[in-house]
């Protein structure tokens, strides 16, 4: 199933529902497929559905369950409604706590990165705040504040289950579903700052875009052979596969367990694979009007354009 | 106003409401003066206030105002209850985002920390997963995954507004109070993992103890000059002032604003002066059965002990 969530043309509160994908996906090439996609709109679906999908996630499994199963009925009945016709967000527009993150995570990307000695011997994360979700769209760079932003495809996990010392069967349980994200950097400001914490320079407003759909696991079968890729205005930057990590999604989830008890409806960026901007000769970083379009097998495309910040 | 949350015995659901702190204030070695503070159940006050102080927090400013003036009122006249009676927890048991924190931000504590070369040139960034915050009371530690936990007392500012790009000014505006913070820390994970970034070192599960209570800003006139202490069992290991701040409150707030939208409820730990376990000869750790008192002058004490955790 593939959740999003939108806005509808002068709505003051966002919607959720389901988005019926045709059985080839949808490219990440053709915005026209995209806009096409039939959507049910949960919350006119006239049944007293959860609110949003952070909180669809909180319910029992068995009351979740229910009202996927319900979702899943009116998809094909209802056809009133297309993407084309809303403004994508995340599909969990306001996580409930940071974006968990991962640093040097695939083999590629830890060989191009000037800094590395190897694969890390464990995963290394930071956060992302709440406020760097956003879903396809712009993103508004202030050239004052950075003139260095990089581009990075990653699988993110959407957790549908939480708890403390989870085993990596444990965890690979706890995965809800899936979506693509581009965990934007201000280069810049990450290894410009003392102390070199990456919080700062990952967490400007709208640096984590997500979407354009959470698709449950069920549709995944193997997350640890997904293709992704990144081009910027048609032009390939990264193409390379899930295969390529240093720890798999469970690995990750268990580490994260250890230290932190995890909730449903957490974020987690697994790392990106290699093809970043800071890492090319010359570098290249992104500037206003550039489009990005971030895709993931079996999720979809997720497009960003980066725009310049209003009158800085 | 001093603004506390609280779990009545039995209760499934927390409380919260004001605390008539006698005009001493509470001394940080004085446990029955604590208990003795008579306290107002907003919850139980028939009114329809926020279900908790974040709710509070997120109300327009008018609205707010109207009910802290009065819950002020009822002070005074309701005075069944006692600190004694109730499990205090954190002012804010669970922030609507991972809490803000600041790395080497006072003097002596840089110059104690030996990979230092002088004061940052701009704040060291990080944060702490919102299952760190806890109150005042026991913190369970798993000597498989640390043997190295250690103390830092703090400074905590909550938001009562938002926004970015604040200047100074409106940084100072935008406070609405604050609360004493222990920012612990597990050394061995925080320095011993790969690229350094200290945000897992410092998430673990009760790692961000934060009470006794939300002092408003009218209380502290002058946050630039407030004692700090911290003992251990009775033992002083820290004890300075906030005027050794490298980066003062308005200038912390006005600097993350560049990057981050700011919204009412978010924490923001200030940073901790010299005395930490890890900087000592030789260091000192935290133990099963230990006490700590952390102490900021105006606010009170924040006592956490250490326990074995449960089966591990």
């Amino acid at each position: 199933m593939h959740l999003l969530s939108f806005r509808r043309p002068g709505a003051t509160t966002p919607s959720w529902g389901a988005a019926t994908v045709p059985p080839a996906g949808v490219s990440a090439d053709d915005p026209g497929a995209l806009a096409a996609v039939a959507v049910v709109d949960a919350t006119r679906a006239g049944r007293s559905y959860p609110a949003d999908v952070a909180t669809l996630l909180e319910l029992a499994v068995a009351e979740r369950d229910e009202v996927l199963a319900d979702l899943a009925a009116l998809q094909g009945k209802e056809s009133d409604l297309t993407v084309g016709d809303v403004e994508l967000l995340a599909p969990i527009p306001r996580p409930r706590r940071n974006v968990f993150a991962v640093g040097a995570n695939y083999r590629g990307h830890v060989e191009e990165s000037e800094h590395s000695s190897g694969p890390p011997a464990s995963p290394i994360f930071f956060t992302k705040a709440t406020t760097t979700v956003t879903g396809p769209g712009a993103v508004a760079v202030d050239p004052a504040l950075t003139t260095r932003v990089d581009w990075e495809v990653e699988l993110a996990v959407v957790l549908g289950a939480g708890g403390r010392h989870l085993s990596p069967e444990q965890a690979a349980d706890a995965v809800f579903g899936y979506t693509t994200a581009n965990d934007l950097s201000a280069r810049d400001q990450q290894h410009g700052r003392p102390e070199g914490q990456w919080f700062l320079g990952k967490s400007l407003d709208g640096f984590c875009p997500l979407g354009p759909w959470l698709v449950t696991r069920d549709e995944v079968p193997d997350p640890r052979d997904l293709r992704l890729t990144l081009t910027v205005n048609g032009a390939v930057k990264q193409d390379s596969t899930t295969a390529d990590m240093v720890f798999d999604v469970p690995a990750l989830i268990a580490e994260l367990s250890r230290f932190v008890t995890l909730c449903p409806g957490d974020v987690l960026l697994t790392g990106t694979p290699s093809g970043v901007g800071d890492a090319r000769t010359p570098p290249e970083y992104l500037a206003p009007g550039d489009q990005v379009v971030a895709y993931v097998d079996r999720i979809g495309p997720l497009l960003t354009t980066i725009v310049a910040a209003n009158g800085r």
